[in-house]
């Protein structure tokens, strides 16, 4: 459970500007204790009185109404997103602001460690450079990458943008770079630029599911990232929809990942499209491909997708019935793909929903690119950084 | 977010007894909040102080050593399960611990809601005399059934105890009984027990499966009860676990408990035995009889075991990847069978987990019957209960 000051901090990030009131209204506590916690984080920088804008029919008489925010100025992070195929870096401020971006194109395939870390390096000068600001002006540094991430611990067990297994990269990058450094998976990072900068700031409880490469979820749970006890939870894409079903990038069989991933849909092409020669083409090119055939009318290429859809739909319907959230996400490039949240897909969700008298969360599409990412790489960061800044240690010692 | 004093209460009700200092460092506040917040919860009666008894080797001398627990006769609640084929009834004090109990076996079947409430009110009364406690001096009800039921609401979608659909049960129960009544789902009922008087003393964060009827799934989260936004999540005997699978009570396809449930192995049972009539035998004869066939070798009643053992290892494994539980329980009577916690199920769990550098999570089994369920309908009133004395308004008036 996390200290009185750190939840008022929290609250204040969320709502971008919000009177002392209604922070104590939400919180469930005095007004006193809101004004004592929140001088001390004024004090200590973090977050500002802001005179509020008031509204057009307000009479303006007396005191002008204050707000609480962020202190914009008070810290800078950069997040890193680093992807088969691109690598994407931004600069935020301490109140979410986006400073700078810079994105650069890359061949795909893993990285040894000390290519990855050149590649970071240079990216981070990149973005800096643009922003104006040198690697020691940075407070932190989140870094996101596909696969099996244990955020707490900064190891990634494994991942397609890394050759090696089992690297201990939060702390090889924080080396490398000299800042503070924290690593997740790029599920995660979705759930977290959504709840620092998305549907976070109006809902408290929400799950992202991400399509790309492969199938993954963020579940954020009374505003915070849920990661399980070992730090690697929210595995939807090898959740088992069939047993002994298609095999699966990792190794098992009849994971919703083997029937909705790109790959997974990539491997049953070539058996729709005629002509088609798996090494010619990349697998953008071949998805794109059937996905212009299964428009045109070709049975075998829709069948591909209708299939990939019922399976994302049992996907979905599995969240709802398992974590009942207010709202899910739809989040990747893939989501371009209609067939993805195609009205029968959601239909068919539906009707893998428990009846229980309720109507099924509504689902929202967010197909943002890289940018997002490495935004959420930086909430990450931030979020990292908030945690160091407001640790229970600190608050025994400033009381 | 919980006020703190709420906050300190939970700790000393789930340590039992605690000193303050601890308290302190659990919630990471300063021994001064700890010490005034507690002062408040004494003066309202709800914990005290209590001496601890000084370890064998600590010398006597200077100030015992005092520590926070609840105040046992500060309330008495009731909680009452009502099954198919049993209603449980106990009676706890405030600290929760067990002053009566009872139980009456009953004729298998859904109750018109007017019967039900008839049974509630001989059960609270027939407990209550062993107790010597009169309604009126009880501070709350918790009732208990299987089946959709919206907690916080008080309503039941749908119960195969009760005939009728979307009933108002926990006012209605309150109207009759004449004392504040909370419902929920039974396997909620059993992660609320282990939450208060089990698993829940030493860990966080833990999954509860329960196999009877159904399949059901409670989930603590961080010392609460983990119930979804609409307040019927956690269905995980409606999880998909085969498209266009096999035909579940809910009226969908492919559900985990269509493959795992009695109902679902019932009815297989007249295909593997021989001379079975379904309507002479009950389905706990039924089902006793096809054990006795599995493990004597019956090659058809084991492959009907096998393969329900195998499809309760997708969802264990589902469990896992999706939540990373830090411990997961398994309960209900149907644990006796051993086919549900056999090595070879287990294995194959193992087996369907993500493969990420960490073991799966420990398995406990809790073959516990209708009494602890009881206890747990109980802990739904202590929990509503708590929330009543502590909500935010008392708080601040209190302040």
């Amino acid at each position: 459970m996390r200290p009185l000051k750190f939840q008022i901090f929290e609250r204040v990030r969320a709502a971008g500007l919000i009177p002392r009131v209604e922070v104590a209204k939400e919180l469930g506590i005095s007004p006193a204790s809101v004004t004592t916690l929140s001088s001390e984080l004024i004090d200590a920088e973090l977050i500002e009185e802001v005179v509020a804008p008031r509204g057009k029919g307000e009479a303006a008489r007396g005191r002008p109404p204050v707000a609480l925010g962020v202190r914009a100025s008070a810290h800078y992070v950069a997040g890193l997103k680093l992807s088969d195929r691109e690598q994407t870096a931004v600069i935020l401020d301490f109140a979410g602001n986006l400073i700078a971006s810079h994105a650069i194109t890359r061949q795909p395939g893993a990285l040894a460690t000390e290519d990855f870390l050149n590649d970071c390096e240079r990216l981070l000068d990149l973005v800096g450079a643009k922003a104006g600001i040198r690697r020691q002006g940075l407070s932190g540094v989140g870094i996101g990458v596909p696969g099996f991430v244990e955020s707490a611990g900064g190891r990634v067990f494994w991942s397609s943008v890394l050759a090696d297994g089992d690297v201990p990269l939060a702390a090889a990058a924080a080396d490398r770079l000299g800042v503070p450094v924290t690593i997740d998976n790029d599920a995660n990072l979705v759930a977290l630029a959504e709840l620092w900068f998305g549907a976070g700031r109006e809902v408290a409880d929400f799950a992202v599911v991400t399509i790309e490469h492969g199938v993954g979820m963020g579940f954020v749970l009374n505003h915070r990232l849920y990661r399980g006890a070992g730090g690697i939870g929210m595995e939807l894409g090898h959740t088992k929809v069939q047993l002994d079903g298609a095999l699966c990038r990792c190794g098992q069989r009849g994971c919703l990942e083997a029937y909705v991933a790109d790959y997974a849909l990539a491997r049953e092409a070539s058996t729709a499209l005629e002509g088609v020669e798996g090494d010619e083409q990349t697998m953008v090119e071949l998805l794109e491909s059937l996905y212009e055939n299964a428009k045109g009318g070709n049975a075998a290429a829709r069948s591909i997708f209708r299939r990939a859809g019922r399976y994302l739909a049992v996907g979905l319907a599995n969240v709802v019935n398992l974590f009942d959230p207010a709202l899910i996400i739809l989040s990747g490039e893939r989501m371009r793909y209609d067939y993805l949240y195609a009205a029968d897909v959601l239909a068919e969700m539906d009707s893998l929903v428990l009846k229980a008298g309720r109507p099924a969360p509504p689902i929202e599409v967010h197909a943002w690119g890289d940018l997002l990412w490495a935004q959420g790489a930086a909430a990450l960061a931030l979020s990292d950084l908030t945690e160091t800044l407001l640790a229970p240690a600190r608050e025994g010692a400033a009381r």
